[in-house]
């Protein structure tokens, strides 16, 4: 039986008062990611993967444990069956999704921010965290939009505007943004008191519209089909335009907006990608903001990815009318390195916002400062500190040279790709992701016929799916519809060269592991054969 | 000028790859930390309030700093600007709010949780964070619905269900379970293909409905009303039912849901309140089931507050009903003592999270068992795992006795306010939370002038406001219509009393400090005079 500790309320108010001992095993946990991160991740993390029902089998049965346990005991558990089956997400091999090594300063300031647990709904819960999490959206503001010194003198702090949300991530971002456009297409107007107190239908009654439409790239991320579902607009409204190649068409757009226009809906706003989540692609963004200027409609910019590149001078270019965006998604937890839980929309117009404002009475009362008057989240925690402390570690420039040595990074890998005889470069690099598969170079840009392109795409899945099992190293994978392949369904490796650890023969051996495996795994010959 | 670190990669590596020095800033920050929590707040967090325009000209101007800053700098930078102006939650005598002290060892899960980071949307970034985050909303599912052990072995993994959905706080979880509830209602049927994918304004339509309507008490949680706004319908359709002196009537409800559905409207759900955040009242959950059942209604009960109490088996009862619920609410970072950013929302049948399930190419392929699938969030932070540590490291017994004491806190606070010839005992405690006022033994349960509660009112608002500011002890204030005094707004203190800390010396402490302000700042004579 294990040995449990004793329900006492003596033994509770310890965990409360008394510190772990030096010796304890959460402070060896502690000392050992201090000291090392990366020995600790790789001493603990099992290197093969095990399969998903034994990690089920590891937490199976909802019995609630009815003793208490002690903390090392526990701490020993979590150990084994969690940090050990987690992912490696600080070795610079895995290179398959967009959390990346964090800098060592979080793993203090987490700490920290336990220690003061505040609550940023409002000032009374979370005090100077209001005021610091309102000027980390502005410097984000400021990236973005670039407004006057007076503009952000007048608007940072003020009880009536705001210039954005800190959120837990993209997602709610993205949903935040696409409710202030619904509320305000639909605002309030003489009797009718706006959608937001007489909801939808009496709304689209009221303003006679058939239907809301939003319209965006096939590329799009599935939050803004969540967000169609949530916020009652309907999947199917989500429109996905064609592309020219990879990103939305503007002419298409126009094409499509007017005509939805001329059926009775409204196009209620357009949605332009800054690094599409599968291939970093960059939608034309100032040529969509004309397009949204002409359906007379709110343009959202998702730049959950793509949004730290504006940090950098070589490349904020590839942005380019971001700034005519009415709102911009951000996912600081991506490409500015601060923990998991970070994401933001930003508002060109501080009124925006007040489209969603809300107030109670012992909380959020009128006229306050508090946060929570025009988030969709209400009590939340404080990690908005941890942005504000990267932004001032790593200062614009420092974002700068980690932003450009990643797309250097990805430009220098997709060259090795092309190089390899046995891979395929199957899109080019647009800032650090880039997509391959393993493809024997006769077969490169050949018409495949269906059993030729079903054999590779098998061979792909095999080769991605073992790669991730031996543990040494992690790419991920999607399937895409390639022009040079007719629009075939093609399964490519997806790589997201975020991680400043990652070296070139980090990416010498992943590509070795995978050309290696495609040989082992060739069982339809496909190789050989063609 | 400040000293800048230099913008190098070299210098950014480092932040990457070294770990900060024993004797760093960040590393004695740290070491207080975990030597003396109370001690380090206490040291740092200065005692009087400073003005929050002072506070704001600290965090002010969104000019990007263009250089990177050494590490220690900007630690010491949040220490006197950030730490230093924080909320002490940590303190017995900050009653007012429901952060309360939290256990030490939540610091070191904290560096843990940032060290592995960890994104459960999907079992790729996730591995065993997936079945263990699965396996925590199963135990408090048991805690609410107690399942059989055969319930629990078919669903807690299954691909095509969910037990519930973990998020960062109460508001999310609300909206989350009103959502279900919208979906269910105007689901897919014969060739309509469900709100989810028409919209709203189409589902309307189809199921010929003029309205949807939610019923809840008026001491609802502002979170439901953000719930109508964001999910489209409408804050005018949340119905507030009149009160059985404190909690939702049922009669009342049944009366007012029948003339609802007799206009042609459609009563969505009812929402019973289990522990309201102002009074901590209870809904009478059995009697608002049975009504939910006659309106043909989903039945959803925010339990964000009270939930906690289900383990305690001296008070689990007050919840009878809870268990008939459609869904539940959950906070843990409110009684269940983990850091804020801690939610839930719990479906007694497995199969209605289906009404918002999701699935994208690259990520939540069909049959997986993302839990990014029937969540409102997307990538979020592994914070689960500090929930699933503390239900082992307390065990039930543990939580039972933890919440059995703050009743008794509670009860006990009541008589000392009762006796008090100073003070009313305006709500007594249910759970944990209570509301009294500065009021003279001779005007208590009299018939007030307006000018009386008037006078009464501005002085409540003082001594709060003046206790605050002095930093010693903290009591939030809220505006309560009391049946004692016909419905008059009257002013408050809102104690909550869950810090296990907080001392029987602490609450004489705080009621003294309060007595004392009320005399000195008592302008109006309204002690003396009445």
């Amino acid at each position: 039986m294990v040995n449990r500790a004793q329900a006492s309320l003596e033994h509770l108010y310890k965990v409360f008062t008394m510190p772990e001992g030096q010796d304890s095993k959460l402070a060896q946990i502690e000392q050992h990611l201090s000291d090392n991160l990366s020995d600790f991740l790789s001493q603990h993390i099992v290197a093969s993967e095990t399969p998903l029902e034994k990690l089920e089998a590891m937490f199976d049965g909802a019995d609630l444990p009815e003793q208490p346990q002690f903390v090392s005991e526990h701490a020993e558990s979590l150990l084994s069956n969690l940090v050990a089956h987690s992912v490696n997400t600080y070795s610079p091999r895995f290179i398959g999704h967009m959390t990346s090594a964090l800098p060592y300063f979080h793993l203090s300031l987490a700490k920290l921010l336990v220690g003061l647990n505040q609550n940023p709904v409002k000032i009374e819960t979370s005090k100077a965290f209001t005021p610091m999490e309102r000027q980390t959206i502005g410097l984000m503001h400021n990236l973005v939009y670039r407004g006057s010194e007076g503009f952000y003198t007048n608007y940072l702090h003020s009880a009536a505007h705001s210039l954005g949300a800190f959120c837990s991530g993209g997602t709610i971002a993205n949903i935040t943004g696409l409710w202030v456009a619904r509320n305000q297409a639909l605002k309030a107007t003489g009797d009718f008191p706006g959608v937001e107190s007489a909801g939808l239908f009496a709304a689209m009654k009221h303003y006679d519209y058939n239907d809301l439409v939003i319209l965006c790239s096939q590329r799009a991320h599935y939050s803004l089909s969540k967000a169609m579902n949530v916020l009652g607009l309907g999947k199917r409204n989500l429109i996905a335009v064609a592309s020219d190649g990879h990103t939305l068409c503007p002419v298409a757009t126009q094409e499509v907006g007017l005509s939805e226009i001329q059926k009775g809906n409204k196009v209620l706003a357009i949605v332009g990608i800054a690094g599409t989540t599968e291939t970093g692609h960059i939608d034309p963004l100032n040529a969509l903001a004309d397009v949204a200027q002409v359906l007379d409609c709110h343009f959202h910019v998702d730049a959950a990815w793509g949004g730290a590149t504006l940090f950098s001078d070589t490349h904020r270019h590839l942005l380019n009318g971001i700034e005519r965006a009415d709102s911009v998604t951000l996912d600081p937890h991506k490409q500015m390195y601060v923990p998991m839980g970070s994401g933001m929309v930003l508002f060109r117009n501080p009124d925006d916002s007040n489209a969603v404002r809300h107030h109670a009475n012992y909380i959020l009362r009128q006229g306050s400062k508090d946060l929570g008057s025009t988030t969709l989240e209400g009590s939340r925690n404080g990690s908005s500190m941890m942005l504000y402390a990267a932004i001032h570690i790593f200062g614009r420039q420092g974002y700068q040279l980690l932003i450009d040595q990643s797309i250097e990074k990805a430009n220098a890998f997709a060259e090795l790709i092309e190089k390899h005889p046995m891979f395929e470069l199957t899109t080019e690099p647009t800032l650090c992701i880039l997509t391959y598969r393993v493809c024997p170079a006769h077969l490169v840009g050949e018409s495949l016929s269906e059993a030729q392109m079903q054999k590779l795409n098998r061979l792909n899945v095999r080769v991605q799916k073992r790669q991730r099992e031996s543990g040494r190293s992690f790419v991920s994978r999607t399937r895409l519809k390639l022009s040079q392949y007719q629009g075939q369904e093609t399964s490519v490796f997806r790589v997201i060269l975020a991680n400043p650890l990652t070296s070139k023969e980090d990416l010498i051996a992943i590509l070795d592991e995978q050309a290696l495996l495609a040989q082992q795994l060739d069982d339809d010959h496909v190789l050989s054969e063609g």
